[in-house]
């Protein structure tokens, strides 16, 4: 957790009032199904759970420095709670607060405070990683590239998506200890790998076939997030053809993501390797990834901002043939000042280490 | 999936916005990660996505009668749809819209669009189950209740809970087919049973420990909810009290749950019966469960509202000792005409069932 009193100071209300319950992790550790937060401008910081949570809450904030208050049921918990620590104006999540919480949160703070929304307040800060943070995703990543090596050896004739999507889930949480998957692993065979979001199925692997394996994990909570392609038997001129062109574009997009360079800058260039074949690209080039597996920035063509260190990022250009065969090479990677970022991933993506057989 | 037209006849907006993604589901049967819907009230149905699920979408929508329409980056995609199709009031679901999601929606719909606030249209739809999704419940049901009998014969001297919830879900995964968990699976040995929402650790089990799971997974889309509580050993005194206490509040607040009476019932009677004890029921009776795993109706002591033929809850009445014990028994029913519900989960919750060695 990186909490920069800079970054706070330059904002307008002097409290704020966490919802989501990812910005309460970070900002506190607590990662019950129910807490809220209250953050002041000074850096302190009030957690707030119900019964459930009280002996860990109560441990949680002794040890880290914060106050811990239990939520009562009663009507006015909220009201006079803001009155007695006088606070005015609060300021919300507004990419978070849904509508009917917006009329909720009116009510029950009271006439005499002011809610002010606020944008992406947690995530503007979450965009930048920590040491600890880079070293959490750099391990999150290790795990994934281990995990996808051992999966590997079973893609064998016969073997269906949905076995290999269990086998590379088993050996992540079996074997090397990973709290749960990042996202579903995508596991597709032959022509449903030109569905971008395929959900394995039993679909087998049989010989002339081209594999993708889109897989991430999440360790000490940090997700990593990589996608490889193979083909089982003897590739296609076509197939590796589309297959150097989405590695080109991956490799140029990759060099775009470094500090002053735009946030769009991998996607054109990408789009412009991939010349007449670029419709086939359907997504962006990548996104943000830390607690979850998607955050910000957003790397498409229309994002607006700049790089700046210590951002991490995947870079997963995409061509997709409908009923035909589809290829992402992704990977997850830090921003570095002025020069190339440093690769977290560390599969191989030359032709001839993923021709399997 | 229960479209009840008569429903929507009731209802304002002539066009409803559907951006939830379990109700986009359980309207359509779309379930990628990127969908919106807008549902008439004629029934008529317009499912939106964008380029990664065209293949999908299409076919799933000339399957089920509906239209598919690829939504296109450009600024004024939504703008120039509604005004084709002359809409001008449009219900948006307000437990779902984010404050930000609004503004957007504002700006894209375009001024000559009215948004009106609903709240829980789909969800009061889904409440009640269809005869298919009561099927896919028990289903879902009878799977966890059997993965736990599997699981039971691991609870040996020196096994971790992190052990137990990870054979659990590879029962369930492996052997029995679900899909995945409903929930993370809390597995709670000796004093670590007081944490309602306890999260499985490396603590072993130990010779006269209390054993807490709570269980469920997703079969078909459908989540399934249990609790059961052992003694692994000779049971205290003071735990076996406790439990029987904790039965007796769970077999009369379910005798509560039947159409006519109120929602609230059931926590009323399980605080009645816990007495002098009542403080250490730290949470409410139940839930509505379904496509997820809480939905409504919420039966707590505040719960406004009456049982409706078909809903599917659970009954959960727990009492929670800080340092010492916890115990909650759960299980899930339907509610029926006028007489007890149907109890879903089969587990044994007998005193001389869950005495374990």
């Amino acid at each position: 957790m990186l909490l920069d009193s800079l970054f706070l100071k330059k904002l307008s209300p002097d409290t704020f009032f966490i919802s989501n319950w990812h910005n309460i992790g970070y900002l506190t550790g607590f990662w019950g199904s129910f807490g809220k937060v209250l953050l002041f401008k000074n850096g302190e910081i009030i957690l707030f759970s119900d019964a459930r949570y009280s002996l860990l809450a109560h441990k949680l904030c002794e040890k880290n420095g914060m106050e811990y208050v239990e939520i009562s049921p009663k009507d006015n918990f909220w009201k006079e709670f803001l009155e007695r620590k006088n606070i005015k104006i609060v300021g919300i999540e507004a990419d978070h607060v849904t509508l009917s919480q917006f009329q909720r949160l009116k009510k029950v703070f009271g006439k005499n405070v002011v809610l002010k929304k606020t944008k992406n307040l947690m995530e503007n800060l979450r965009k930048i990683k920590s040491e600890e943070e880079i070293s959490l995703l750099q391990k999150s990543a290790v795990l994934n590239d281990l995990a996808l090596q051992k999966t590997i050896p079973f893609l064998k004739e016969g073997v269906t998506e949905q076995e290999i999507a269990w086998i590379f889930e088993k050996i992540t949480r079996e074997e090397l200890g990973a709290e749960k998957l990042a996202f579903s692993t995508i596991v597709a065979f032959g022509k449903n790998s030109a569905i971008p979001h395929h959900s394995p199925i039993s679909q087998k692997l049989q010989k002339n076939m081209p594999v993708l394996i889109d897989c991430g994990v999440q360790k000490n909570k940090y997700c990593s997030d990589m996608t490889r392609c193979f083909w089982y038997g003897k590739p296609s001129v076509e197939w590796i053809y589309a297959y150097e062109l989405v590695l080109k574009a991956q490799k140029e997009g990759m060099q775009k993501i470094q500090t002053g360079n735009s946030f769009s800058d991998p996607d054109i260039i990408a789009r412009e390797i991939f010349g007449e074949k670029e419709s086939y690209f359907t997504h962006s080039f990548g996104h943000g990834v830390g607690l979850e597996i998607h955050e910000m920035p957003s790397l498409s063509a229309l994002s607006k901002g700049k790089f700046l260190k210590n951002m991490v990022v995947t870079a997963e250009p995409g061509l997709y043939f409908p009923e035909k065969f589809g290829i992402r090479i992704e990977d997850m990677c830090i921003v570095q000042e002025k020069q190339n970022p440093e690769c977290f991933s560390k599969s191989p993506k030359d032709i001839s280490k993923i021709v399997l057989c």
